[in-house]
């Protein structure tokens, strides 16, 4: 069981040992809430690619008729791909049974970031999830939890520092034993303030409105909803399973 | 007049050109708030120095009766230096007129990676001058203000997001055409949760507690007091001067 829990605010303060960690990689808008969904909705695994070029490999290896190419450039789908970054676009009817080999500018690189390194577990959080991951995290026999925020573009993004102060919240609640890392207490307190009006705190951020003005709104709202899904997507060998 | 407010949560956030920005270096436990005292009481100006030998190369240059040595390592004062890193240490009786060659685990190592890098100003800000540091934001010409938190070993600290969010809300406040970005609004979140008991919120950090068990709980008392002071120490060409 963990005894503490730290958040990294961006990929680039994950050490490069993660050794006896658990680490919860964030990117609610939208690559862990759309991963989430699409893993909820029977895709058979999600692989995350750090390029368009690695995306399309990926399908030219496993087939086209198992694999989907999804993800975004500049929060558009990219062209030629099957799926956007929307998580409302990966129904059932679409991914059940896939792989989607998936794309896109933050959340992708933070999984490659922490990939190999060393983790005891890798899983992927969003707001969508944060109960069922804060199960996982005390599942696993790890020394500490690091919920790393994708971030946007190497910097702070409000809505991921928030969804990091969702899951430390609910952990030190959970196990009072559980210490907070001085980021995961502001994080924390950042969540509570809004953890009654989450779309709306979510809404506020700098990306989140960017998102907002290129049509995407409906994005934000169902990337706020609490607690929705059981699945906990977890990362492995560079390809992302349902647990 | 600037444009938005930014938080660097620690210095490594900070990026190479600084031009057109006024920054903001935040050490509240203690760096920022005990030069801004040493200031308050009469010292004459305070150079940051990155170490110990550093600081007595200072002392031998400019003479035994104009400097003193000032700082901590491991939070206790130096072998060999006449005072601590507490600000009430910094006593006019003992400071008045004197140059501080002043050395510190974080602040000091924060405020020499922005000092040559361009900045329109570099200010020291702390919980007891938030309101002054606001109005000199205000009267430099700067496309943006950049707080940049110390830190703590390179780690997010709370107490100096919490300061961070403290002057991101009153520049908010005051100029309500200045934007946050994500990390000033996360900061300012944290801030106005806490602001009715200051004392009681920066306490709760690790860095704090720490601080606290190594016997320096009335300097947290000191740091949390809001507003107390109207002194603004300017950083430039290597000596911080009251502006």
């Amino acid at each position: 069981m963990i005894s503490r829990v730290n958040v990294a605010v961006t990929p680039s303060f994950v050490a490069i040992g993660l050794r006896g960690l658990v680490v919860v990689v964030i990117d609610v808008l939208r690559a862990t809430t759309t991963i989430t969904r699409a893993l909820e909705n029977g895709a058979q695994s999600v692989i995350p690619c750090l390029e368009p070029e690695d995306a399309i490999a990926v399908r030219n290896r496993l087939g086209r008729d198992r694999v989907l190419l999804g993800g975004e450039r500049g929060s558009q789908k990219i062209n030629g791909f099957d799926l956007d970054n929307s998580p409302a676009s990966y129904e059932s009817a679409i991914v059940a049974g896939k792989t989607v080999a998936f794309t896109t500018t933050n959340g992708t690189r933070a999984l490659q970031r922490v990939g190999h390194a060393g983790a005891t577990a890798v899983f992927c959080g969003s707001l969508n999830n944060r109960d069922a991951i804060v199960t996982a995290i005390a599942s696993v026999d790890a020394r500490e939890a690091l919920l790393v925020c994708a971030g946007q573009d190497g910097e702070f993004s409000f809505e991921d520092f928030f969804c990091a102060g969702a899951i430390a919240s609910m952990c030190s609640e959970r196990f009072p034993d559980v210490a907070l890392s001085d980021a995961s207490l502001a994080a924390a307190v950042t969540y509570r303030n809004g953890e009654h009006r989450v779309a709306e705190a979510i809404a506020s951020g700098e990306h989140a409105q960017s998102l907002a003005a290129l049509g995407f709104f409906d994005d934000i709202v169902e990337a706020a909803r609490l607690d929705i899904s059981a699945v906990i997507p977890a990362y492995r060998d560079g390809e992302i399973f349902r647990r």
